[in-house]
């Protein structure tokens, strides 16, 4: 990837915000112009109407009778469709451990709440929400707890964001070993997140003075828990029990978890108990050990929270194949930033020699999944493909040489949010081209 | 209702529109000045550390297992949100029937795939996608057929809109009988939907001269089906196959759908195998003896297609209660508009004798559920409660008085779109408020 360097201003221009409409001129060119779907690419001539109009046997019979209540499943045709556990780093226990989304799969900005990434280090509790409690106590003017029905009868927002595990694409900076999108940058999910800003629950306990640091603590078998500036809490840190138009999942933290937008997911603690404040963070596990970055000259980053700018190709991505021959595809995938909204994403069909300003679908959110399209017309030939996202600070996505640069890139390595390439080859087969 | 008169403009201050951002101090506000949720209400001071601190069963055992592939559920403590089939017009057969969303579950604006509303005329068909073909015909050009591959290849559009069934609320014009929210309006459900549009289909086969109406056929037991001007499918209308981040599920069209945004749903035509183009409509069963609206002097009126800016508050609404006694409560709701996007809307809390304007949570889309909040202090007599949204049309939700000045409303009338009330009794218990 000699050629993923950045180059600023040129994609800046308006056509790379543009909404695309349906029916407009841009994509219908797309299918009329030089870049066309011929033939069977967009449908078959028919000659005679007779057979492809016989009437289906779906058509002749009654369908499967509608229940009385009921909470619908997908298609058995779709069960291929799943989040999995990493077949990359295996565990041999089944409790702390992540599943990851299939980005490949997956249509429009929204995750299934079904298909939300997990990571779990004890497991997945039960927890009645009757019985649940969460308690603010330390160096608060009046300690508190809330009962859920507390917490429920508060004002409440709701937020579309990204969600992404900052081990997300760990196993693949230098070598490829992931195989598919999935397994590569799957510990990433997206949604409406709604309920109350933890600000308005530290008002009523009121701060101590001198309060810098809050432990948010789970009530899971692991205990998993995390410092937080009090700032962050302060500024715009929501108590989530809905996702998606629901109550949260009981992997995804039921009945209330901490969401901390633009950070990294482990700091968002699910199946919250416990907030304590103090004047200095607590130097977990979490926070020593692991979710820390190597430096050079041995030294490690601590407390490095905000996911920068990055973005991926879902389509084609890896185990995908091209398998029309040469002509038009469209090149898609996600893009998102932890500081802010996406201005612009590029696409590189060449490895990075040149770069052409892709389209951002709407909406465009803040700390959101951004989809993004480019038209591609494939010639046939080996290609290396890859994305590269900008966003609202101008923070443009680095490659794996830039972040050597600043970063010690061994062992287990945080933060991956570099350019990702996928190879095409002649075949038209994708595969991980990170190397 | 005497005073659910529209009085327009005093409610168009930037004011409600502003994006109430955590930690606002509009919000704040309200939890700390003089409308405060004090004491029980957001949590219970703690004097004694100890016994609030105890550490729960759930911390001190692993938790659930990890599965390789998943596709995850609710909670079984959330078993009681699900669509349900009428309670008040109950069908005797299974398969020419609907369920409704539960819309006082429903939290911000995605609805999920599992509780997206139901109507089916034959029963749900099960359709291999494999097998499933679509095919363009009539006065065309040339005649084509699309395979799912076909389509899936083409480039595709996300976007976000409301879905409502022309029938939603024809139970409660003049009487009240629906007893909750899901039973009154729960014909309506929102999310993303993922498609390409029509007219790139229509382009490739080519519209002959004098090609004016559409049909669309399922391919289900009833072979449901509609007559669509040609306009509008050129303009606007897709062929989805996904919802909300995964294909279709089998009830919501699965493979391969209509969607027409902002019209009513019957014509967004599911399990789609046909499209007949010719120069009139068919005058369908379903555009005669259904889907047609009664007027004045006998007449009909047919292909009122549109749904009008509606709105209606889900919380509190029947069956709920008000159960902390006088005091703060926050009144939500839903609005949206097949014509636009929701401008604003008012809440009254006093059978329309006042109304305040509430405040809309972005994103506010085109023709896509919004939602709406309004802080309310309740002072424990009996309430009227009522939503009343306006459109970027400058088009103001009517009262059902409105509606019947130009329309007869005998037998099943369709296109309910009119302010909706409920009634807070001073027990805090809430029933509907239409008569």
């Amino acid at each position: 990837m000699d050629h993923l360097r950045p180059t600023r201003g040129r994609s800046g221009d308006n056509a790379s915000h543009s909404h695309d409409a349906p029916g407009s001129r841009g994509r219908r060119d797309f299918l009329k112009g030089g870049l066309v779907f011929a033939g069977a690419a967009a449908g078959t001539s028919l000659q005679a109407h007779a057979a492809t109009l016989a009437v289906p046997e779906s058509n002749k019979e009654m369908g499967r009778e509608m229940e009385l209540k009921s909470y619908g499943m997908p298609s058995k045709y779709e069960a291929h469709v799943t989040r999995n556990r990493s077949d990359v780093l295996v565990n041999k226990q089944k409790w702390s451990d992540w599943s990851m989304t299939p980005l490949q799969d997956q249509i429009g900005i929204v995750t299934p709440n079904g298909l939300i990434y997990e990571r779990h280090h004890a497991g997945v509790p039960d927890i009645d929400p009757a019985k649940h409690l969460l308690v603010v106590h330390g160096m608060v003017k009046q300690p508190m707890k809330f009962t859920m029905d507390d917490i429920l009868r508060l004002p409440a927002v709701s937020k579309f964001h990204f969600m992404e595990c900052s081990g997300n694409g760990l196993t693949d900076w230098k070598t490829p070993k992931s195989t598919t999108v999935q397994q590569s940058h799957g510990l990433l999910s997206c949604g409406q997140w709604t309920g109350v800003p933890l600000s308005w629950l530290l008002d009523r306990a009121g701060l101590a003075e001198g309060a810098k640091w809050l432990l948010f603590e789970g009530a899971d078998g692991s205990a998993h828990a995390r410092s937080i500036p009090v700032e962050k809490a302060m500024n715009d840190t929501l108590l989530v029990y809905g996702l998606n138009g629901e109550m949260l999942r009981p992997e995804n933290g039921y009945p209330l978890r901490a969401f901390i937008p633009g950070w990294e997911g482990n700091v968002s603690v699910k199946w919250l108990r416990r907030i304590k404040v103090s004047d200095k963070p607590w130097h977990l596990r979490s926070e020593t050990a692991r979710y820390t970055d190597p430096m050079p000259e041995g030294k490690w980053r601590q407390f490095s929270m905000v996911m920068e700018a990055k973005s991926v190709i879902t389509k084609p991505s890896g185990g995908m194949k091209l398998k029309y021959g040469p002509g038009p595809y469209e090149i898609e995938g996600f893009a998102w930033s932890g500081k802010g909204t996406i201005t612009h994403v590029d696409v590189t069909t060449d490895g990075g020699k040149t770069w052409q300003p892709a389209k951002l679908e709407e909406p465009v959110l803040d700390r959101c999944l951004t989809r993004f399209r480019y038209l591609w017309n494939w010639d046939g030939g080996p290609a290396k493909i890859a994305s590269r996202a900008v966003d609202s600070t101008g923070y443009v996505q680095p490659t794996v040489a830039d972040i050597a640069k600043v970063r010690a890139l061994s062992g287990f390595v945080q933060h991956h949010n570099a350019i990702f390439p996928w190879l095409v080859a002649p075949s038209g087969e994708v595969t991980n081209g990170i190397a």
